[in-house]
């Protein structure tokens, strides 16, 4: 090696010792969408500090922009899935959630997205194959010799590839349907009396009513976790790792579980040492604003502005929606800044600007801001505890109506329904948020908690996958409940059996007493008949 | 004021204003002995930070020297009790834990030193009374306005203080009999499928037949804590707050429980939000030994050192049980430094040097050291997982025998039974922790685990009481099984409506079925008939 490559290596290893103490390789299995947009502020964090990370994805996404530069290295997996396929499965799920769900329950609502998800179970089984039978890309992908994969378990596979590979894994999410997969494979405990199943939008003040409802549920969820796609996934999983298993046992050996929530917005609840709620990691002080939208911020004088955003995935709403929207904005006295792309409503106001996209975390952090109107996705809400932002939820599917009940009960929101909602619905809940003290001192209290805790939750996530990578795990976080099988787990052969013994106990002594009974009672009578 | 003096009380207040962000006051209900050694590093850390430190104290203390001076303020209990009352308490318990536990089953002693602590109620009720009913005393603390209360629960009264004081508190704390006061008034969660009840000495991998044991003990403790000292406590509580509460409830508001352990000891089990595991808090690196002591132990050689030491209580053991441990200790190549301050015993080996006091961590933190006897207290396991040494433990009461059961099955100590042991046993267990490498081994993983946590255990104990102070309380962690009867909290209301629901369906389905049967059934018949 020439000198000068010498003193560029020694410096490259400087810098990244620099960074931390071992420098590691991470390998990420990612959901697309909002959850990349979670995950991205870890990996960046990682490839800071001097770690190497690559990202599986697949060819056709969304938000995971693999042709981009970037620090992040992306494996693209190879798949015969056309993007055909993947555009279909986008707009169905688009109708579904604009059409079919609002009109349903939460725990319908939750249901119906699961068996959507189960209809794309064929997709994912070609992509999942394309990847775990394709012996060049498993060979590289174990050659590079990974210390760490961190995996978004709402699409299966990432896990089994950990299995494969024999690289300990970590896991990040918000929720599962109805909490099952922390339920039954983290083995996260959730006594139905004061843990509101997941996904149902309850809160931990239930009335007895409520409780019988989060009771049922519970059963409900219980047992048709075991209906559900897991069957087929047991199959692949067992067929692919050459022995008999389940994908909750392989889920079930995740090292850490980082959590998207934090007490701020949980309701408090039992959990396990190798649980880390890490909620809001993505969120950040307010960089200045483009110069066109501070401008038009600066314009709203005292009454500052209103912040709208349905998210990355709902720029399509109804124009009657949009309109009936766009009139309840246009009675307001603040400014509004409203992410929308479809057609200009014709009842726009003056007051509202419409854009494709806003810098949301800035705009929450600014000081104009009054009130945040928000579909309820993880990360919005988020955003909007950490600047201390009121908000009015119009929830739509999969956890937004439960991050919308935790706030509303939290005193930090209302609630508005996408279906059935007015005019005057929209514009009494902006008005109640903005103008009744209360909201903006209950969001400030849930903001000072986010603020005052021991270790930013971006260090905590990175703290516990550089643990895993340093210590080749984190067993000693690992609960014993993992190696129970459910009976065992909840005790019934330990019941059974002392409730055989209690049996047996009282049958021997009733024998006994008849036994004396007969043996020196009769005698007795006999004597006396004598 | 002159200006020498402003110039003073500016320097004061930036020096005060360094420390802590928020300078508080801080009320402390200690327990003397090896729990006064645990939170006294708390407390030293807390005025270290500026804050105003009151530690309540009875007039006749062991370890608590509150003649001396210190950083901290004592307040004497204006109590009844003379001293020999105290001594008297503490020579029966030094009779009972020297010759009748360690005859016992670990859980058989455990009921047995709780019954000797309900024998001295009426000194802990003196001493109470003292307290809550002097005017002129209550008044002082009232009229200081505490910020938060630190409380050892050991013994009861402290929260009472805290409740008539209506200054939130913090609870500290190792385990209580049973792990009942964390399980019932903490509402804990505990199922005995894989958490041990504490102070029974088993491991969370259990056989079928530990399994059975560990619920009926479970049962045991459930209904036995109900019979305990507790009615008496609770009435005088209800007196005492002139409002129907219990021992229980008071306990139970506490704002967090710091316990004395982490997992590095613990078994991973289902923990609160309110709960913060900060063992080994008072562990620090070593400093130089005294000359003579360091000369010693450099005399040792290749072989190294073996510290031992029973504790802060247990200096007297038979003269009988020293020539046995002695003349053990003779036959290792390693030097000994022994606290002991019997007898000298006739076996005692020129190896071994006994003391009255060793620095116990520095020793511990030495490089020579190669292992550690002791009696299993928290304190001294934690400072062995600390420096990392394996251990052989000799317990003999209260939650000595759970500490050494967590480091045999963690593989870092050998256990020794003080009762039955001979020579050779001690000698046995000594060669096995020195020479097999697995032990050095597996304390060294326990050390690297204590080692690598986001936040030192000192600074997360100190970060949650400041927490309790800035935010007045800590509310945002309180689970709602805290407004829930038993009943409700293990759901049974709701099982038994919908047990009621299922058997009124059943009945009103049969009863409809009869119905149609006998209505449209039998004409047939009489037709047929006909």
């Amino acid at each position: 090696m020439v000198p000068e490559k010498w003193a560029l290596a020694v410096l490259l290893l400087q810098l990244c010792s620099a960074g931390c103490g071992f420098c590691g390789k991470v390998l990420v299995w990612p959901c697309d969408m909002s959850h990349w947009l979670n995950i991205k502020v870890i990996l960046e964090e990682l490839t800071e500090k001097g770690h190497e990370v690559t990202v599986l994805t697949f060819p056709h996404t969304k938000l995971i922009d693999y042709r981009k530069p970037s620090p992040l290295n992306f494996e693209v997996l190879p798949s015969e899935v056309q993007k055909e396929s993947v555009d279909n499965v986008h707009d169905k799920f688009l109708d579904l959630i604009l059409n079919v769900l609002p009109n349903l329950e939460p725990w319908q609502s939750t249901i119906k997205l699961n068996n959507f998800l189960i209809e794309t179970t064929e997709i994912l089984k070609i992509m999942c194959e394309g990847a775990v039978y394709n012996q060049t890309f498993m060979k590289k992908l174990q050659e590079t010799n990974y210390d760490v994969m961190l995996i978004d378990p709402v699409l299966p596979c990432g896990e089994l590839i950990a299995e494969l590979l024999k690289v300990p894994f970590v896991l990040t999410l918000r929720i599962s349907t109805g909490g099952m997969k922390e339920k039954h494979c983290g083995k996260l405990p959730a006594p139905p009396s004061y843990v509101p199943v997941q996904m149902v939008a309850l809160t931990d003040q239930m009335t007895f009513l409520e409780r019988v409802k989060n009771t049922m549920l519970s059963v409900f969820f219980d047992f048709w976790i075991r209906d559900y796609d897991i069957h087929f996934w047991d199959q692949f999983y067992s067929k692919a790792l050459g022995r008999r298993t389940t994908l909750c046992e392989t889920l079930g050996k995740a090292e850490i579980w980082l959590i998207r929530t934090y007490w701020d917005f949980e309701f408090p609840r039992p959990y396990l040492p190798n649980f880390e709620f890490v909620g809001g990691l993505h969120c950040k002080p307010p960089k200045p604003l483009p110069k066109e939208i501070e401008k038009f911020v600066q314009n709203s004088g005292e009454d500052g502005i209103v912040v709208f955003s349905l998210g990355s995935i709902v720029h399509y709403i109804t124009e009657e929606k949009a309109n009936l929207i766009a009139s309840a904005l246009a009675q307001i006295p603040q400014k509004v800044l409203w992410r929308h792309s479809g057609k200009k409503p014709a009842t726009l106001g003056a007051n509202t600007q419409l854009y494709d996209w806003i810098p949301q975390n800035d705009l929450l952090g600014h000081p104009k801001t009054k009130a945040f109107i928000t579909h309820g996705g993880i990360n919005g809400i988020y955003e909007a505890i950490y600047h201390g932002v009121p908000m009015v939820g119009i929830p739509m599917f999969a956890d937004q109506y439960d991050n919308i009940a935790h706030m509303k009960a939290k005193g930090a929101a209302v609630e508005v329904n996408i279906n059935t909602m007015t005019s005057a619905d929209l514009l009494n809940a902006l008005r109640t948020v903005i103008n009744n003290p209360s909201y903006k001192k209950n969001v400030m209290r849930l903001s000072k908690i986010h603020h005052d805790q021991p270790v930013k939750p971006l260090d905590r996530a990175v703290f516990w996958i550089e643990f895993v990578m340093h210590h080749k795990g984190a067993k000693h976080l690992r609960p014993a409940s993992h190696d129970l099988t459910w009976f065992q787990y909840h005790s019934l052969d330990v019941i059974g059996f002392l409730l055989a013994c209690t049996v047996s106990a009282i049958f021997l002594i009733i024998k006994c007493c008849l036994f004396f009974c007969l043996k020196f009672g009769k005698p007795e009578k006999k004597n006396k008949r004598g």
